[in-house]
């Protein structure tokens, strides 16, 4: 088969899961089943705040696993804040090393976790592993640890990925580090720790969701792109129909309850699926990969200047990951429409739970995608967090940075095609 | 949330896998990532005359990877014939262990490789960690090495799964062992290793997907079991979401191709799908579980006097292992339809690819099943391969000594239920 000139081969992997309500109080069992003793628990000041990870670390206790905690994540990790990270996990190990870790949180907190776990373990510096051409895109030198991940929102669905995620200040531009050993080694989805999330939190983070989800199944199919060599393959296979099954699973889930968690913040069910959803689109995506959204989103959210979003206690000026991914995908989407139509279509009737439509093919899920999003209070378009045309240039060159992505893209993109996708997404209503 | 009378909590697990035509002649660079250096490979007399194992070997030499063949796995394990693989690889070992295992074939091979690499790593006598109450019931003492599976035929789903089913020769009983670290490291799935499969091996595997599809989507839903604790939890977790969609997607799959892949063996497109939904089957059962038909299938097989399946090269008497699961599955389905009736017509409808129905809504999933068995030549029934009526209590005996999987059936199953059960399954048509 070494002669085929395109691709026949796709990889997927994904993280044993426990899910439901309840089962982060079972973390000790399952951590201490890992053969882990001491472990590092990783969380952010607002999660420390809840008490979540002083009850995680109870549990710990309560199995006789032996644990410290850092309780500094940055949300949107940066190269400073992981190094900072990295750091003070040293220094919280002492003279024995920590044997895994536990990360309580975000995507933020769950990527800083898979960072420390990879530089704790591999030791040289964060740059040498970050993707080329950013970094040294070098593999990781040791095994990693068992990382267990709570995911506390229902969005990154990094508790189910091999990558992460981060700014790297100096060079002004997001990258990443993916390698199979990132993944953690178990994810506790527990819908009650979503509970208490604020409505406009569980809206862009579900934002998230639903790009990753269409993202993927809209991806470049993986039997587009040259044959790989087995020691050429990427993380991010392109569309394929383990990650089609995820997708669409994820979207129904989203159809059915998405609103509802965010108009109705305590109602069980609906978190329950929005958790799900959020697991399914990171089963899938994290192996299809995103494409022009997320591209887009880099530089939304890396050139922001004085946009604070409601519901957020946001000390400096940040677009939220989901607004960020959200604001250029119905423009997007309608860009990838022609390559094919009949998968667009089904995604849009997914998104709506099927409802009936007379729109014209190509607007069906740009239309399903507004809808949502002025139901639950997304901001209505690029300009709503403070671009105007003028940017437009910059925006596409941030953009352009992200070939990893657009790579996956079921079409070429040029600088042209992203700026009119960027002026069409100043206002979607 | 420990006051909760019912289960709120579900698991899940799947290795990774590498999926598509050629993936089989990357493995020696999929082993040697997993830092094996010398491996035992496992088949069976059947596939090391199709050559694919010596091919196998080549590309693990190529890779740098020592190895060792073992061809002499039996058809349906026993305990003496796994007795038999672990003494030769203990002596194919020689002086150094193996640090790794490759499986080369169908369900038996693979399970014979799961047992060889627990009992060579943990010691101790193979009973020691059979289920309960047939065997101990023993955890593993020591981790297990990587094993990676290469299927050749589209089944069992082994491949996916952390079980491993023997026949106990000496007390006729069909036990197994369970544990998530007998699961493999790395799934190659190649469909190409299957288009010379015989029509007859293709029609009697493709059944057990079928079956397993079928019985893990109508299994007890995991909300209905007591509570467990965080140390009890089973290996099967009844129906979930998880299990759910993969069962859903085996069965689009297997409507869309299964009759096409027995038509025309060397349709790349139909055993594609079959193989893919032979492994997505496997990714649900694996953790929801498979009842009645499963159950009734031991004593089937295990009580056989002279029946020979056409189109096997059967040196003695033998049921195929998905003839056995399928013949009981129509009334199985009869009966378990109460339970819930739109999950039965939805597979119905799943299986019989929509097409439509005039048959009430009870009928309509044994009569999907009937006409599939028909069209791909399964025998008529449990007559057809040697039982009469004078056999139908003996074979409910057989089939309640499998109460770890009669506990997965979404109602109570009597004697008196199953002895109708077999009675209506003499002849499905």
């Amino acid at each position: 088969m070494t002669d085929l000139l395109t691709e026949s081969v796709f990889t997927w992997g994904a993280p044993p899961m426990k899910y439901g309500p309840g089962a982060v109080d079972e973390i000790g069992f399952d951590v201490s089943r890992l053969g882990v003793r001491r472990v590092l628990v990783l969380t952010d000041p607002r999660i420390a705040a809840t008490g979540l990870a002083a009850r995680v670390g109870e549990a710990l206790k309560a199995a006789g696993v032996d644990h410290a905690l850092y309780d500094q994540v940055h949300c949107e990790p940066t190269d400073d804040s992981l190094r900072a990270a990295v750091a003070a996990a040293t220094e919280l190990a002492g003279a024995e090393d920590f044997d895994g870790f536990v990360a309580v949180g975000g995507g933020s907190v769950i990527d800083t976790a898979k960072a420390v776990n990879l530089l704790s373990t591999s030791g040289g510096d964060l740059m040498d592993y970050v993707n080329k051409p950013v970094g040294g895109g070098q593999a990781p030198r040791k095994p990693t640890k068992p990382l267990i991940a709570v995911p506390t929102t229902a969005g990154t669905g990094s508790e189910s990925t091999p990558v992460c995620v981060l700014d790297i200040l100096g060079l002004k531009v997001k990258s990443g580090i993916s390698h199979p050993s990132l993944r953690p080694a178990l994810a506790v989805v527990d819908p009650l720790v979503t509970l208490s999330l604020p409505a406009a939190v569980t809206a862009a983070s579900g934002m998230d969701i639903v790009c990753h989800a269409l993202e993927s199944y809209t991806a470049r199919p993986y039997t587009s792109f040259l044959r790989h060599a087995a020691e050429a393959r990427v993380a991010y296979n392109g569309s394929n129909p383990v990650s089609d099954t995820w997708a669409e699973k994820s979207l129904a889930l989203i159809a059915r309850s998405f609103r509802r968690a965010v108009l109705v913040g305590t109602d069980l069910g609906a978190r329950s699926d929005m958790m799900l959803a959020a697991t399914f689109a990171g089963m899938g995506f994290g192996n299809a990969g995103v494409h022009i959204p997320h591209a887009c989103a880099y530089p939304i959210a890396g050139m922001v200047r004085d946009y604070r979003p409601a519901g957020y206690d946001a000390e400096e000026a940040m677009v939220p990951h989901g607004q960020s991914v959200s604001l250029t995908a119905p423009a997007a989407f309608r860009f990838t429409f022609p390559t094919d139509p009949e998968r667009h279509v089904r995604a849009a009737s997914l998104l709506s739970g099927g409802a009936p439509t007379d729109a014209a093919p190509a607007d069906r899920l740009p239309e399903a995608l507004v809808a949502l999003m002025r139901d639950i209070g997304i901001p209505s378009g690029v300009a709503a967090v403070g671009f105007g045309s003028d940017d437009v240039d910059a925006l596409v060159e941030g953009t352009l940075k992200q070939q990893r992505l657009l790579n996956v893209a079921p079409r070429e993109v040029t600088a042209e095609d992203l700026a009119g996708i960027f002026r069409s997404s100043l206002e979607n209503w």
